[in-house]
């Protein structure tokens, strides 16, 4: 195989990082995320985010930061407002049902959350023989590669707000959406528009972790008990602080957000010339091109990506995703190789 | 400070893992643990354990290994039988509960279950007014520092066979407890005297990671639907996989633990020698010398470590904790000084 | 207000299961389950679907049979299928979930699944990020009074089996299905074609219980278990023991159905030949008129009946049930009544 | 057999219930607990707590009621103590454990809870490592047929407040505890010590039902949403409703108590004035005498009964229950038979 743009974890971690964990390494630290790598990591954020009360926590992964959030906010009769191809409705393997709470899902085409599919989706539930909705989970950028706007994030934030729901975003591909070309929105507005978050590290340059950001001073209560009990707190805690102080020391996330995301522009421009169609608009570090099966198959000897969705008998959308780690010699062989196959 | 004994997670990892984390770190590789590392890794492993009909599974840490196992082995009504101390009884916030499952307490002075206490839970539970124990937990070494003999083992495992009952063995500090002076057990004796345990590696030089080898082949059924719901799969999973590649590839895992305990020998040799009573006899790499409040206020001047349990209104014990990371000028001048306050 | 449509559940009990339940009353009997009534209910069931290898079991209610069921069944990472309009997926507030299970839901107009709608699930879950559905929920009736005709149930029942899915059969409303005038399966055959099914009292003349019916011999093992735990043991089982004894010893629970019916024939029959449309065909003892808002709220001035749902701005489907225990004047009464308003 | 002494449920429900179940049983009305019975049996139990601010539900059985409760109060970190020989630590097949939470054990001779057990156990949870104890489970009478005085219970009210302890008080016999010769507690005083408990219906005269009381604002929220999900809510509700209302519309609840405790005391100084020595000093319905094995042996032949426990390898504790519809001839009976018995 050529390369892989299967997906944003195929490589390590980027080299400061790995640095800083061996320049770090034989110093003495509190155990469970109580050391000093953690607070400055936090410090640092709380600065990004421009919110010295949010709560700041570190956990290993998505899934596990999803979980944690998700079972630490809802009663037991609550339920979670996502869309259909959300994350934690696909691919969570019902991590959120294991934890006793029932998804609700809205249809979405773009993987994106609609103040009118929230109010249907209340409007259904009228009493104790349903669930209660309580949450509303958006990721940005989503699982089809689209993201939210100032002005869209705003109406759901306001719409949620309105109706006693609370608003939980998943960052796992946080740094991608806001490198995107078409984005607005930074972290202070993030920070302002829902009640909890998480900054993606694992798919952003870190060798893993994801940084939960609490707004909500509701929420805050004895998190560190949620994450001690769903096994998301490492003793060694100390690599995840490390990483997020790398991160954020800087402006390496959004250095590394940008170098993936204009890999991805350079492949799906070009492709877009060639006269692509795409499942959605490439924004950001994922890229489904529509092909025919026949190229697809083509394409897959030399390359590693997955197949997204069957559009018709005769052609699928693929996925493509690129990262800090994609080399631009790589995207450039492709693009050549995809020309020659492309007729 | 001069130095912290409090635990065997203040350091970062050896230096063998970090240097084959950064040689790998730019091999583009599958996610989620079906990397060529984790493959070696498990490969390794079943030589050592001689078992090449065993599933080998990563996990980031303890307290995810045991609820992701016991959860998976359990029906709804079924229990786990685990000594008072023991980890998931005490320190993992009802992680095992939260998965659904009571947990039968075995009253033990020493970390270990005996056959008799399982025999009196079991005459304990008749019928279907109360749960049913369907399996047994134990640590090795346990978390009062005692380890297992193989004969205790062998007669645990005898009576679980007997009993329609499995048998988990908690290996955070497995490899503290198989290089103890007192051990006679090998990998390959745990192997076939277990249903599964887990091998820790972040107490044992890694940066994070316990292997989970499942030896009874009715348990590994679908056993990475259970990793993924529980949010223990790394996308990143080629981290875990380097670090235990290092660890088995040639006798680093048992070098660590066998430097740890001679550490922790070194302490409670002499102490034993100078007069100290121990909550346990110190076989491994944790110490829990009897001490008077006053001394303890003293040492707790310059060294970090935790009262594990007041004795009476005058003495109690303390836990200290020697790891592949301590120094062994930390400790002769911790022992230089500890002379110096003791009277 | 004249008359309550608004259930099947508005009245207390069939008179005979009052005098049993009066007769037996000061008999000293065995709790929980394990008295003569609940045996000989036992036995006159086995007779009933001549079988007598089924497990049978007592519990109070619809939501509480199918938590127990299901739950048992499961493992954690095993998800249910079920139409969009089921029972467990709309009307039990989460239950299913909050045992930690996803519903994988199948788009459904008339209640009902398909084999079609299974596969096209089967093909949509692939690996171990997502869950593994292994149980089929089919209600019959159904939640949209729909009946499942023999051929339908024998096409479903193979592909489960093929497929290693388990059936589960919630029969809330069983006896009205199978007195339905559409009907051609006898409890024999449900017996024959599902791993577990759930015969409705509480819904057909009794004034609680449902009879539990486990077919599949793996599905049986500690099955009391799973009730305790779950709250569905009654102390005073004999409560229901009794009433399957009425129930079954001679063909009450058939009779009881087939006047329900002969009521909602009588409306529907009516209503059709007036010109009304129907949400489904008119099987069963639901009915489900669309009818002008305005005529709606009319009858609604003397008749309780829910709206099912909205049909558009000016129309709506509205369901009307029937019991063991509507009377027939009432019924004349309605339709007369009926004919007035509609012009 | 002569006669049944095994527990208070042999029967079925005191002939006043039956009779108004028979009266109401044509009366149209609504479903699931919404009714004209259970309301008018709310403002009864209102009354007679003398707090018209409570919220009262019905469900069918204890289990069910300390599930729905203590699920419904804790999250899911927090956990419940309860005395070693409780209700749901022993006989709810892991019910609570299977809702998600610890239960931490008090060891206690009398089934009673004190202060100082709440306290150590509190001592011993310390942070995120451990659950957080934060509701107290007492029963009254308790399992073995100890009352709590007024003066006790107030003691552990006021320590429950003063650690932002919640207080459930189990009353499957309240009305034996309340109608104990040694009782000094009302209804109202309960009501203002606890934050909820549960009035026990079944073992006091219903054919099935416990009333919720939910005295603590912060606990009503929605708490209906918590029964229908627990498959607690009978769609036929009016059936506890009627039961309650003839409990609690004059004076039954407490005579068929006070029946029930007078059968108890004949056998209970009768055998003490033979001699006998008791488990615990017997003062409501359930009557532990100390009996040697030989005895117990013959006994048994005619008499239903439970041994509760071992004493030592000749004598053996054993449990005699009465109940509301226990007959006088029967303990007389009992008594001169036993006479004869015993030497």
């Amino acid at each position: 195989m050529l390369y892989n743009f299967r997906n944003d974890y195929s490589e390590g971690a980027h080299n400061n990082i790995l640095e800083a964990l061996l320049k770090s390494n034989l110093e003495q630290e509190n155990g469970y995320g109580l050391d000093s790598h953690c607070k400055e990591a936090e410090r640092l954020i709380k600065n990004k985010i421009n919110n010295n009360d949010a709560d700041i926590h570190f956990v290993s992964g998505g899934t596990q930061a999803n979980l944690i959030i998700i079972s630490s906010i809802l009663r037991s009769y609550e339920s979670v407002i996502c869309a259909s191809t959300g994350h934690i409705n696909v691919h969570e393997t019902g991590a959120i049902e294991a934890t006793g709470h029932k998804i609700n899902i809205m249809e979405s085409d773009d993987g994106k959350i609609s103040v009118e599919g929230i109010k249907k989706i209340l409007d259904e539930h009228a009493d104790e023989h349903m669930v209660k909705p309580r949450l509303v989970f958006i990721s940005n950028s989503t699982e089809l590669g689209t993201i939210y706007k100032k002005e869209e994030l705003k109406e759901i934030s306001e719409f949620c707000k309105a109706n006693d729901l609370y608003l939980h975003l998943d960052g796992a591909r946080l740094g991608s959406a806001l490198a995107s070309r078409e984005n607005d929105l930074t972290l202070e507005d993030i920070t302002n528009l829902v009640d909890v978050f998480y900054i993606g590290g694992t798919k952003n340059g870190a060798l893993l972790g994801e940084a939960i950001v609490i707004n909500n001073k509701e929420l805050k209560t004895n998190f560190r008990y949620n994450i001690k009990q769903k096994g998301g707190m490492l003793a060694k805690g100390r690599l995840l602080g490390v990483q997020f102080v790398e991160l954020f020391k800087e402006d390496l996330f959004f250095e590394v957000a940008r170098h993936a995301n204009l890999m991805a522009y350079k492949i799906s421009d070009e492709l877009e010339h060639l006269g692509c169609e795409f499942l959605t608009k490439p924004v950001s570090n994922q890229v489904f091109p529509i092909l025919d099966n026949e190229l697809i198959e083509k394409l897959s000897e030399d390359y590693g990506f997955n197949i997204e969705r069957k559009i018709n008998d005769n052609k699928s959308a693929i996925r493509l995703v690129t990262s800090w780690a994609t080399e631009e010699d790589a995207v450039d062989e492709f693009i050549c190789n995809f020309k020659k196959l492309y007729k």
